[in-house]
């Protein structure tokens, strides 16, 4: 037996160690060692650990397609996405990635792009792998993937992208979000609070302006507009120009839709000398860090906890693969407000 | 058979059509249906087309686990990254996966952060799966990947990331982007060129650096700084109060290491009145297209072509796969210069 086991372990070895070079070692049938290693059929406790010892020491590494074939599971799962290089959908895939790879399973990455087509071929290809599931994620929770997870009779979970009927979605609270923005501003005695924020066609734009609106009505504060432009920097210096040069009273705060506007904003407000954070206070959303964290002062801003909503969104998909019943439908997961120094102190704080 | 084709086809089939399904639909056993779906054994052309016909009539998808154990190929490939967020490895890994995807190879996405434990248990996780081939790639040019990747018996390339001596490695051609750079300024008459860049740890500093003074010196320009600091807009703004405040003939021309300090450069040169291209042309590295785009004026900046690095690190792993011979070393691939507004036009021009 010894010698076996010198073979196996000695020289400069380059072919696998088998799961026969294993049962040689160990003194076993190639059976009897393949069910000592998979924890199944009857054997004395002795026999079980002497075989996964030698097996060990041997440096044996199990073949895990077969090992999947057998199990009939791949301990792999797809991840579709529309946005490989994107701000938002990166933490949330690096939150799914977390919540599997801690879980010994491993992700297959496909970049469907906004192509049907493409699409197609990596779900066949996933199919073909024989994922275990799929989560689909992309650039924005109001737009839907090009492709048709419906009926595919495998676990499906969407995440910070637009759902099907009856699917299991996460989506961040953009509402709860924008809540916590312009409470923050109101309790620092801000009573003239704006809003500038991205395109009227996107969904989170309306909500966030709404969330806006009712958090001015119920703190008794005058109605103030929500701007609605490009998702840039531009546009920021431009609603200032609109927001100061107008006839009406300037807003001694500005709720922005997300981190470039705010530094947009910021950057116009310096450059007509009107003090950030003491005379107009400035909030982001997104906390994109590079740019908060450059902006002059640093700004606070919403943070959507997107690598926390991607682990939600992998633990779930494990719990379904797992055979776990879980209730379809929406879950909207809270954001934080990363307060820096764009907003000041409260009065007399 | 045709019974067998309706039962295969009709209804609301969950289960996926197997090998058998085919066999029995084309009246013909299953090991010659296996034959003609792969395209061996002997058998006419009729009967093989029969037999492929059927088994796209009725659905049916070969067992990828199946089929890549017969094949000994996976036809997957292992990512090793410890920058999953990040704005260089990204478009690497968009360009790898382009590559490997249109060849209809899966990927493995692995984040292995700056912790050799993790990143030898992704390492063995891949090895379980029988990757065909891993490529590494990373944060940094100069700094290695937490994995030991020699000697694996599996074909290796390194992108964007420290390689191991005798691999094959893909780079940008930092030196080379460098020299664009300050050669487009010097053509456009510039005369006094200085160079405002990252922290002295990273080799590409240095490179870049090189680059900068070979071409003053090459051009008949007289010697200007090259000065370090952090990778930040911060370090832009108190670059241009050195260069400005100090005892020295102030620049004309800025070539910055990023386009974060190329924005601070040219926001603080604005807030002192200095007018950007007319008094000083500024030009970045990177070609962060939002942040090259939103600087007043837009920014023209070395792009290191990062997606065609990618893409050709992923065709090369390919040839390795398939056996092909790849001469080992370090591939420096060539940067482009972008050119938007921040430099203006040549004398007269």
């Amino acid at each position: 037996m010894s010698s076996g086991s010198d073979s196996g372990t000695g020289g400069a070895r380059r072919r696998p160690v088998t799961l026969r070079d294993v049962a040689l070692a160990a003194g076993v049938s190639v059976a009897t060692a393949s069910k000592a290693l998979n924890d199944q059929g009857r054997m004395t406790a002795e026999t079980r650990t002497r075989i996964q010892d030698t097996a060990r020491q041997l440096g044996f590494r199990p073949n895990g397609l077969a090992q999947s074939l057998l199990r009939r599971r791949s301990f792999t799962v797809g991840l579709l996405t529309n946005d490989t290089y994107g701000r938002f959908s990166l933490p949330v895939m690096a939150g799914i990635s977390e919540a599997l790879v801690d879980n010994g399973v491993s992700v297959f990455l496909c970049n469907v792009e906004d192509d049907p087509r493409l699409g197609q071929l990596h779900v066949d290809a996933m199919l073909d792998k024989r994922v275990d599931g799929i989560i689909a994620t992309g650039k924005r929770v109001d737009r839907h993937l090009p492709v048709d997870l419906a009926g595919l009779g495998l676990p499906v979970i969407y995440a910070f992208t637009q759902p099907d009927p009856g699917s299991i979605a996460f989506v961040s609270d953009d509402e709860g979000g924008a809540r916590l923005a312009v409470e923050h501003l109101a309790r620092l005695g801000r009573r003239r609070i704006a809003h500038v924020t991205g395109p009227e066609t996107f969904a989170v734009v309306h909500q966030r302006a709404r969330a806006h609106a009712d958090v001015l009505a119920e703190q008794g504060l005058d109605p103030m507009p929500a701007l609605m432009g490009p998702w840039s920097e531009a546009w920021g210096h431009e609603a200032i120009a609109r927001l100061f040069d107008g006839t009406g009273e300037a807003p001694d705060a500005v709720f922005c839709g997300n981190d470039q506007i705010a530094r947009g904003v910021i950057d116009a407000l310096r450059e007509r000398s009107v003090r950030v954070p003491d005379d107009v206070a400035v909030v982001g959303f997104d906390n994109w860090e590079i740019v908060a964290r450059a902006s002059r002062p640093p700004l606070t801003t919403v943070d959507m906890n997107l690598v926390a909503l991607g682990r939600e969104a992998g633990l779930t998909l494990l719990s379904l693969v797992d055979g776990t019943r879980v209730e379809p439908g929406i879950r909207k997961l809270p954001c934080r407000l990363m307060v820096r120094e764009s907003c000041g102190q409260p009065p007399g704080g």
